[in-house]
């Protein structure tokens, strides 16, 4: 049986490129369309693309390109675009597209009704864009924390009439945090909680900080950023009661910075819990948990979702936003606050975990739960 | 009447030729003895030095140097040296100095046992090291926020039947911390505290931080750094009651960073407070304040010691170090926070507000307060 | 006698900035006119201005602005702005404005027929643009090295009928390379030259250089730069003859490249002479260098316009950049070269002696030189 | 048949851990003995060592230490230590190790007769050191450039009396620098030659440069760099003319820049050549260069020692450091000089090509022409 044809909206802006780069030898998926805006439309992605995800690490070093004689003007990076896609002319975003799922890397300003267009027209849709996270019927999912929110897909596409459905992922940082905060949530509750994050270049897409902003310096704002994350942790720690999810009683206050560092966003937490448990207790729950992927076989599943380190010094985001293939949250320094009852820093990678490789796992549990059969 | 005669001790260190700096012309005091450790001393300053602090502004350009013919080895960047200490032959740390008062840039593993030969000696101490802060008899001292701890001095010198004494500033961050805390404290109350600390490279000396570790990267430890932040503004904000400080009641909670600025400690700060004020209220109490020190004249005494700003995404280290020559504290982003009742940003420079200048000022005040009369 | 009036084109551009910062509080000139694009016309420079130059040394530190709420959007940021020039409302960059002279920091996109109209409409025009540069008939000029070749602004005016004129000084790694040059190029001629840069970031303007392209690398391209390097020196040194300058007989090599430093382009360069000179004699001949502009009293003109290092690791960016408030050239490690005669590396400060700094420079000698007469 | 046995000298340091990274999984060489200064003696490697190399692209990802509970003082580094080596205790420096062969990482202080020690007692020494590299009777190595210098080695032993030999690799920015040249002096022969490095902060080792020094800066000098530069590659190049090399007749002139960048020095290099070719000619000379190690089949070398790229703003440090593994150069923007011949930027991996994988490939040599059998 083949692999499932899938396309990419927003294909050619750095949240696109690593959709591209992480589905390139997906065992369940193919990449079948990409598509962009106006000004990329009709020509292939490899003269669509400037390639600005390189650093991860690929499977295969990139084959050096044939020697080209020097253009003037700007080069575009096309090397690390997979040899497969290269060739892929770029279409229109409309739901005419030769796939069964799109993921959406939109920006916010146009994903909002091009989402609503392909469910209607029968696609899946995995979304990154925050326009429909909220939505009382669309699923703000992250795999190991809570699956079972999938079943309002049956319920959105009622509502809607819709023949395909949405599902989205969290706000990069959220998505790290809240995968953390699982298993204290699940065995010891959490009543309040305070964040502070330094979150990386990467998070503001490309050309995104300019160098003279950030050299030297540190911004103490991010742009809606403090509100996404004091919202959305509470739909996705909230319970599905009927045909909704009520939302989790814990109260988040978030203070956002951005700091020179290319990828992984690091977080200072500090939580108060419900029942306090030991600190060798609360080690263990975050160490020893593994959510509930295991028997589904999801290939972007980590082993650890979350990797628990003991040295005083971690996690760093160079040294430690990879782990798991930038799918597992690095936890460090875990201890007594005294001001609320435990405080620990944490990280992951934010263009990985925090959203395309959020989104993809979401589609493979999609897949695994039988949601991508074809359509009537 | 001449100007107060006083040494540095420790001067060639990072910390060390900040006081140089900022004594180069001081109206009340010349510099008259620089101490160092064994290897600097019998040569020149302008021989011993390693001058890495030339960023500051200076009152007048550099001159350049007459040229050298090339040297092999690594050069020792002497401009920004000021003229007027080039010369001075570097003494060791004992109490023979020619002054009246010693800065003590001395680091902590040393400072303890010398600074008290230098108080039993008959001199005065404003001492940059951590190691008398919270003895019971040393004021740990800002001038703005409790200047009539001062009165610890006498019975420091009856206890110990010293003819000196030993003053204390406290660490980076906590100075520029309590410095912002105090009308606060003052007007409303606080009963806890959360604050996470971005913390610039010069606040590990130098050469301090390896390059390698921080580009691209964030450290989420600083040693020592948390414990005295938890610490110190107990003592600061306590009340002077009897012959002792009566620690201030307040749960402090910090998580510390190292990131990649040169200078300027940035600090996300949330408060609870006894009383609370609505929003308005409370930036007016920061905005407004001036503290009890307008009347002395002191020379380094800012301003504004608070410089309250209204933007967005404001302070930023590369851009509000230098307020108030380095004195002021720069705060930003007030607002509720939803766990506890304010949360806001803050910056100061940390080798100035929160060492050398610091030192400097604490001193001011000693003099401000006739502590610096020749002792009988 | 009053200040003369002067006007700025594309005053809200980086270089716009440096030029209103230079001219705060200049003693001969007064901004009375800002202009820009359409977007910022008809509301007040400090409304319409993103100020990103505030790491110069000003006179005074910022005032505090006064507290406003926190908005939504990104802040502009406005400190640092002089309070002279705040109220001024940004005019079009048409030849009605109120002022003798205008700077024009307009990018080469828009520059040409725009400075043409001003000219032809009788102001005088000091440009930073590259357009006319090397028009025979306009002036290429760095005051130290080719101040006779003004003597084209006659045949400028009378060839093109204009009551003004324009001069223009040359692209930033020029001005700085010439400088260093002309006393070498004076006593012991140049035959050929290899010049490798590495340039700072605001070489590229705001936002310029994408953050993610230049953290941990270097880029070994900036677009026209090295055929400006090549070329305009050329001009530079190029003997007035009759109605037209004949180039110098030179030849150059130029590579450039960008690096995360903000400001103070590093060159390191190699020179064959025409007679060769001994080391010392060719320290002896950059060092005494003063230019023909001691006895004017041009208030920009530094007193060392070359400013020679003998430690065997300068100039440094960080360290050396400000020199002469920015207008002095910085050389060091000068030592003989194998392949051509000497090498040597040389540091300017590309937005101040590179750009506003020198245009300024060249109204200074143009209102020495009576060119700045009212028009009759 | 078994592996052959290797060890490393001085295996704690940077150079150090890029030996034991780079042969873990050799499939020639195994690590049967480490030795460092007496520091880490009796330790064992994992205890011993503070791992900084971890960027690699390492076969699999670090597998999560167990938890330790938070110690006081800074950590070290252990994950990223392969698992075969971490209980390995480190030995001295002296000629009992296990192995046959050993790799020297030591630093040049004592490089020299530890060195001569290994060999005089029957070892193989693949040495990175300085030292020996222009003995006359030591091959200064690179295997794509100059394999048959191997000849030395029985002169070497005849001379010294020794049962084993010294070979050793060049300077990092020589090794890549002669890499490029090579195809380029063997077609068309070069007369002289102007280089001018931007060089990776690694090259300095670890901790290395002081962050305070590189922030916003660049440093125009490196200790010993152009010396090295300027000689190395006359030996690299040169004849095998009975028991000695003569030198090549090549006028070389270096300027050395250190930036901040973690791996990968650039070079701007200018040729002038014996022979022109046209350009195209040059290109395809460098590009179809395969080297004489074709049916060796040796592990690390790769199959295209020198890639070149047609874009213009190519190559660049983050970008293509890690190409061919680490073990290829990426030459760029090839075009006319005017001063010289040609001018082209070139880049390696300085800690891989540069150093550790140098002097792998010249023990792979070494065991491929039979050097390795064991000793009588």
């Amino acid at each position: 049986m083949g692999k499932i044809k899938v396309g990419i909206l927003g294909a050619t802006g750095m949240v696109g490129q690593r959709f591209v780069q992480l589905l390139a030898d997906h065992p369940w998926f193919e990449i079948t369309a990409l598509a962009a805006s106006e000004r990329s439309v009709g020509i292939t992605y490899g003269e669509a693309c400037h390639w600005v995800v390189s650093d991860v690490r690929c499977p295969e070093p990139a084959c050096p390109e044939p020697f080209v004689p020097l253009r003037a003007g700007r080069s575009r990076r096309v090397e690390g675009i997979p040899a497969l896609v290269k060739e892929i002319v770029v279409e229109e975003c409309r739901p005419d597209l030769t796939c069964r799922l799109v993921f959406s890397a939109l920006p916010a300003e146009v994903a909002g009704p091009i989402e609503e267009e392909f469910a209607a027209a029968g696609y899946a849709v995995s979304s990154n864009a925050r326009n429909h996270r909220l939505d009382p019927d669309v699923p703000l999912l992250v795999p190991e924390v809570n699956p079972n929110h999938l079943a309002l897909i049956g319920i959105q596409r009622r509502r809607r009439g819709w023949k395909g459905f949405i599902v989205t992922n969290p706000n990069c940082s959220t998505a790290q945090l809240v995968l953390a905060l699982k298993p204290i949530w699940d065995r010891f509750g959490i009543t309040a909680l305070s964040v502070v994050t330094m979150q990386a270049l990467s998070g503001a897409g490309y050309p995104g900080v300019p160098s003279l902003d950030i050299l030297d310096n540190v911004i103490p704002y991010i742009a809606g950023e403090e509100g996404k994350l004091e919202r959305e942790p509470l739909k996705l720690l909230g319970q599905l009661e009927g045909a909704a999810v009520r939302e989790a009683e814990v109260i988040i206050s978030a203070q956002c910075h951005r700091v020179a560092t290319r990828e992984g966003h690091l977080e200072a937490v500090s939580v108060k819990l419900a029942r306090e448990p030991g600190r060798e207790e609360l080690v263990e729950a975050l160490q020893g948990f593994r959510g509930p992927l295991q028997d589904l076989g999801l290939p972007s599943a980590p082993e650890h979702p979350i990797v628990v380190r003991g040295e005083i010094d971690r996690p760093q985001p160079r040294l430690d936003r990879d782990e798991g293939g930038g799918m597992s949250v690095v936890v460090g320094r875990v201890r007594e606050c005294p001001v609320l009852d435990y405080k620990f820093v944490l990280l992951g990678h934010n263009t990985i975990r925090g959203a395309a490789g959020a989104a993809i796992l979401n589609a493979e549990l999609l897949k695994a739960q039988g949601y991508l059969e074809e359509p009537g």
